[in-house]
C-alpha cells in the first residue's frame, strides 16, 4: 500500500524491480484529479517518453458529450499513453491500463475501482498475458453454524501434506479453502475426492463451493419445491430482503417483505396481536410468530419469516440484553423457532441474525413443504 | 499480504527487520486451526522460548463452558505465550496479541478479525504504545452526487503546498481527503478553515464529514423537523431500509419499508393501480410516484419514498435498458420525482439508487415539511 507521492512510488518501485517478481499489479491512481500521479511516477522511474493518444481524447469528449456535459479539462490526462508500453481497454470507466515488460517482470497499471480492475484483468489480460497451461487447483468449501476449530476436529483425519487445508472465518460462517500443492502431473480426481469428503464431513454446516451464498442455495432449495416466501422483519430492518434479492431471478420465489420496526406497525400491518406485545414484548419467541404469520397470510406466501430482536447498542435490559433475537420461520400449520444472543456490535448482530434464518430455513428445507 | 507458511512469513520478518521501521502491525493467523502459525513462526524467527499460559487456559476452557461447549483441544493453542513479549488482552475473541520489541522495531501480532483489531489496537495499544504528541491532521470532506473531475474543478484555485488533498471516489459518491503538512507549531485554525472553505464550494455534493454516513445525515434531518418516513422498495430490494436502520436510533423517525418485488404485492399491499402498472410499465414514473404514496397511506408516515427500476441482469427492454431507475418522494400534497440510468452492475445499480433516494430527501429537505 503506497501513498500518493512520487517519492514513494519511485521507492515502491526500486523494491519490486531488485526483487525478481514475475508479475506485478499495481492498481488505483489512474484518475483525472491532480492526486492521480501512478502513470507519472511510472513514466520518471522508467524514464519513458509520454503523449497524448488524440483518438482516445476524441473518444473521451464524446463519452462526456453523451452524457451532456463538457468534459473537464483534467481529464485529458487520462489520454497520456506511455512509449513501450501496450494499453489495456477499460470497458466501465475513463481510466484505461497499462502493461510494461521490463527484463523479465510484467508490469500492469490498473485502475483503483474493484469493478473496473476485474473488467480489464478478464478481458484484457488473462488470455493476452498470462500462462494458461499451468492452473492452480483450489476450491473453496462454505460453512455456516460451525466454529472454525470444531470444524477442524472434524476433518482432521484428513489433513494430509499434498493438500494445504485453511480456515478463513467470518462472523456469518467459516470458509474452508483447500489447495492441491501436489508436483507434476496431477490426478484432479484425488483433490476432487478429497473435497467431497471434506464437504459431507463437515454437513450440515457446509452449504457451497467456492462463490456461492447461503441466500443462492436457499432461494435455489425454494425454487425446486416450487414454494414462496415472504420476510417480516424487525431488528435486521431490511438486511433479510436485500441479501435474498442479492440473487438474480429471485423475484420467482420471493414475495416481499416488510420492515416493521415499530410496535404500531407490528400490530397494525402484520397483525400482531396488542397483547401479545404487552405480555410477552416486541422481543419475544410470540411476537416472532405471529410476524412470520402475518406476512405470510398479507404476501400470500408458503413459507414467512419473523425477526425480532435487540441489535443495539441501546434497548437492552436485564432479562433482555442486547443481542438477543427470536427468528420464526412458519409454513403449514406449524412454526420453526429458535432465540439467539449475538454480542458483537450491531452490524455484527443483523448479519448473523439473517444469515441464521437463511440458514434455518435450509436445514428445515425438507420438511417446509 | 503473506500466506501461511513458514517460510513466507520469515522471509517478511527479514524484509521488516532489514529496514528501519518504528511500528509493524501483524495481523491474522492466531485462530487455533493448525493454519494459524503466526506466533511459532515469530518465535521461530527471534528465538525465543514459549510456554503456556494456565491462567489463560483456566479462562479459555470456562469461555467455552459457559457456552455450554467443551473447548476443543487445538484451542490450547491460544494460550501460548512468548517469553520477552507483553500480552495484549482481547475483549471480544479468544486470540490474545502480543507485543514485543526488537532493536527499535515495535512488533504487535494482533488476531486477523477488523472488530478484535480495532478493539485491542483501542484499548491496549493506543495509549501504552503509541506517541501522543503528534497527532496527525486529517479531514475528510463527504460528497454525493458529483464526479471527481467536476469536485476537483470547483475547488482548483484552494490547491496550495502547505495541504494535501485526495479525492476518494467510490460508487455512491467521492470523499476528499484533506491532510495539514505543514511542519512545526501548526495553527489548528488555518486548517480548519481551509476544511470549511472547501466544504461551502462543494455544496450541495459536500452532505458530512468523516464517518457521516448519507443515511445519517437524513436521518437528523428528518428528526430534527419531527417527521417521519416509510419506504416502498422494487429493485433495491430492502436495501434502503436496511441503510436507514444501519442509524442507531433510526426508529424514532423511520416507521418501517414495503419490499414489493411482484406486480401483484404493488397492487394488493402499496395499492399501486393495475391500470397504471398496464399503462405505463412496472417500471415508470407513474409507479414510482403511486408507490410513495402508498407507503405513506399504509405507514401514516410524512414522507414517503417509491422507487422501482431495472437491476439487472435480466429484465432490460429497448425503451427500459437496464439500469433504468425512477425514485419518487412523496410529502404533503407533492411529488418529487426523478429517472436515472445507472448502468454499473446490479450491485452498484442498487447502492446507487439507494443513495440518490437518501440524496433526494436531503436536498428538498427544506421544502419536505
Amino acid at each position: 500500500s503506497v501513498g500518493d507521492d512520487l517519492e514513494s512510488i519511485h521507492s515502491a518501485l526500486s523494491i519490486i524491480t531488485n526483487n525478481k517478481y514475475d508479475f506485478v499489479f499495481i492498481t488505483g491512481g489512474l484518475g483525472p484529479t491532480h492526486d492521480d500521479i501512478t502513470v507519472e511516477a511510472f513514466q520518471q522511474f522508467f524514464n519513458l517518453n509520454k503523449s497524448i493518444d488524440k483518438d482516445y481524447l476524441y473518444k473521451l469528449n464524446k463519452k462526456f458529450e453523451n452524457r451532456g456535459i463538457e468534459m473537464p479539462k483534467i481529464n485529458k490526462n487520462q489520454a497520456i499513453v506511455l512509449d513501450e508500453c501496450e494499453i489495456l481497454n477499460n470497458s466501465f470507466g475513463t481510466a484505461r491500463g497499462l502493461f510494461y515488460k521490463y527484463h523479465k517482470i510484467n508490469f500492469f497499471i490498473l485502475p483503483g475501482v474493484p469493478l473496473e480492475v476485474r473488467g480489464i484483468f478478464n478481458t484484457e489480460i488473462k488470455r493476452a498475458y498470462l500462462p494458461s497451461n499451468e492452473s492452480i487447483n483450489i476450491k473453496i468449501i462454505k460453512t455456516t453454524g460451525c466454529p472454525e476449530s470444531t470444524l477442524s476436529s472434524l476433518i482432521e483425519d484428513l489433513f494430509n501434506s499434498k493438500f494445504k487445508i485453511a480456515f478463513l472465518p467470518h462472523f456469518t460462517g467459516v470458509d474452508i479453502k483447500l489447495e492441491d500443492i501436489r508436483n507434476g502431473n496431477r490426478e484432479k480426481n484425488i483433490f476432487m475426492e478429497l473435497c467431497d469428503k471434506i464437504y459431507k464431513k463437515t454437513k450440515p454446516f457446509s452449504y457451497g463451493w467456492g462463490s456461492d451464498t447461503l441466500q443462492l442455495i436457499v432461494i435455489n432449495l425454494i425454487k425446486e419445491k416450487k414454494k414462496t416466501i415472504a420476510v417480516a422483519e424487525s431488528c435486521t430492518g431490511g438486511l433479510l430482503s436485500k441479501m435474498i434479492t442479492d440473487v438474480q431471478g429471485s423475484s420467482k420465489v420471493f414475495l416481499g417483505g416488510i420492515v416493521a420496526y415499530s410496535n404500531d406497525i407490528k400490530n397494525s400491518i402484520l397483525g400482531v396481536n396488542q397483547n401479545t406485545i404487552s405480555n410477552f414484548g416486541a422481543v419475544s419467541k410470540e411476537t416472532a410468530r405471529e410476524m412470520a404469520l402475518g406476512i405470510r397470510k398479507m404476501y400470500k406466501s408458503k413459507i414467512g419469516v419473523g425477526i425480532t430482536g435487540i441489535s443495539g447498542p441501546d434497548g437492552g435490559s436485564k432479562s433482555k440484553p442486547v443481542g438477543l433475537v427470536f427468528i420464526c420461520i412458519s409454513y403449514k400449520d406449524k412454526y420453526y423457532d429458535k432465540e439467539f444472543t449475538f454480542a458483537y456490535g450491531r452490524d455484527n448482530h443483523r448479519k448473523m441474525t439473517a444469515q441464521t434464518a437463511l440458514n434455518m430455513i435450509r436445514l428445515k428445507n425438507d420438511i417446509i413443504n
